[in-house]
């Protein structure tokens, strides 16, 4: 591969981030960030992500020396499913732009390879190649956030799947007989621990009439409480919310113990905002997967938090454009 | 690897099988099979696999030639957990040889060389080396009996996990709050799909008043009920034990569900006794594995029963000796 430096985009629903990242590792330079403002469409996304690309290579070059091929070009991490092979977004819930070419789109505008990949792949990626992974022969990644995701690398391999889907951990069944979630069936990870999901729930308890400073915080609209209004809570002691937090950590625990059991890795990095909960989050999780896994697989298993909490996406897809090219 | 033939042993909580393999895959030969016994001791279970290992190679060698150096060693499938690297037996629940170095004693006393795996993994390996997922890119095994086990083959190398006991689908839940299994835990897939516990559940439904042929079927003794007497009664058009032999098959398949959303294989294949069942247990499998599943990943996988129900777990240990030998 020619070219000392990659861009990555980390298309999320509410950000879109670009950055320059070198291409034999390091931290990424550069970094562009706005909102992505997804029901405005895919074309207008597009035209502001080469925007922040050019912009990107741009205060590289003038920082650096150099010249724009010294890029070598672009990946992208995406919400999925996606169609690896055609480059093409099949459903995103959370974004709406089904059917769209967002590869080519991105490699025609700005004239240069692209490479295109699920955003919890790129993430745990990213961990693996200059984060909390590095260099982990077993590595799974799960992304916390508006959905669920997950990356799976073994050997330094992506293990994408036979049709490019692997480690949808939030639709994993923890309860089939449980909550409705987003996808249409019953029990789904997701449906009890992504940040909507988490907000749900406490709407839920307090019109159950459950005690809380959470109303008071949202000035009364539970509409607006978010997991991060959540957290809030639990740092100010509140019992409902630190309560509501310890069974979400433990139903996290119950979804990392099935991947314990059936991949049986040598760590697990979890990523995304949650993570900031720290202790809050960690101390009910690891009790919960040791309480459900199998205790040589638990022992062999670090489960960790991220070290590269909002730049894991950006810089693992640009990871994923390096390693594509040299494999 | 020198040798034309290697031995192949399945320890199983009913049988222990011997037979001969070719090295370079094939049918297996002068298979021998008898009552594993696994109350009198792994050191008698051992006398007797020596004897009939014995046994094997003299068939084989004076139907087909050779001497005795021919065979080039021996490979053991046993139930886990495994210590793989030490040849130990971890906790067998359904042999009780916890802490016995199965594979040293049987190597010994054979002087040849032996390798260890679990029972699961061999069945899968014997699957994908000679049976219903010969080559398949990415294939899940998964064993129905006594236990739910599983294994994992990517292009032809076995997925044992960081500690050796990856693909334990048996143990993953599928209803946090569901039936107690024998592991501890709630709502493993092997609390609601294992022979035993179909029995268990076929005589739950009596004693709450289904009216079913069952009883008939073991002469009141509803204690000698087991998963074939509940497959005897679904042939004769039961309609208690065919909605039993439904909800178990649905069951799987969110189990199977899970493994298609995570690992995203070409490939399940069915082993055991169980799959006798045929449209029986298939048709509703795959609905739910349908309804549970993303439809690309569930497009992408084959669901389909073993090719070799009574072999493919000596076939395979066989089969795992040879490649421990080659890689």
């Amino acid at each position: 591969m020619k070219g000392r430096w990659v861009l990555g985009v980390d298309i999320g629903g509410t950000n879109l981030v670009v950055a320059a990242v070198p291409a034999a590792g390091g931290q990424p330079t550069a970094i562009r960030s706005e909102a992505t403002h997804a029901e405005r469409g895919p074309d207008g996304a597009v035209e502001r992500i080469v925007k922040m690309a050019n912009e990107v290579m741009e205060e590289t070059l003038s920082a650096e020396g150099g010249q724009r091929s010294d890029f070598a070009g672009i990946g992208i991490g995406c919400p999925g499913p996606l169609n690896l092979e055609e480059g093409v977004i099949v459903t995103t819930p959370n974004l709406g732009w089904d059917g769209f070419p967002i590869r080519g789109r991105i490699s025609d505008a700005l004239e240069m390879p692209a490479s295109l990949d699920n955003d919890a792949t790129c993430a745990t990626f990213g961990e693996w190649w200059l984060g909390a992974g590095k260099g982990v022969r077993s590595l799974v990644g799960v992304t916390l956030g508006t959905g669920i995701g997950g990356g799976y690398i073994e050997r330094g391999r992506l293990m994408r799947g036979a049709s490019g889907s692997a480690f949808e951990i939030g639709h994993t069944t923890i309860n089939f007989e449980g909550r409705l979630c987003g996808c249409g069936n019953r029990g789904c990870l997701e449906a009890y621990t992504s940040g909507p999901n988490i907000a749900a729930r406490a709407r839920e308890g307090l019109k159950h009439g459950e005690a809380s400073v959470l109303p008071r915080l949202v000035d009364g609209d539970l509409g607006a409480i978010t997991a991060e209004t959540v957290y809030d809570a639990v740092l100010q002691g509140d019992v409902f919310a630190t309560d509501l937090m310890r069974e979400t950590a433990e139903l996290l625990g119950i979804g990392l113990a099935n991947v314990v059991n059936l991949v049986n890795p040598q760590m697990i990095v979890l990523v995304g905002g949650v993570t900031r909960a720290g202790e809050y989050l960690f101390a009910p999780l690891l009790e919960s997967v040791k309480r459900r896994a199998f205790p040589s697989a638990v022992e062999a298993c670090r489960i960790v938090p991220g070290a590269l909490p909002d730049t894991a996406g950006v810089v693992g897809a640009a990871g994923v454009f390096v390693i594509d090219r040299v494999a």
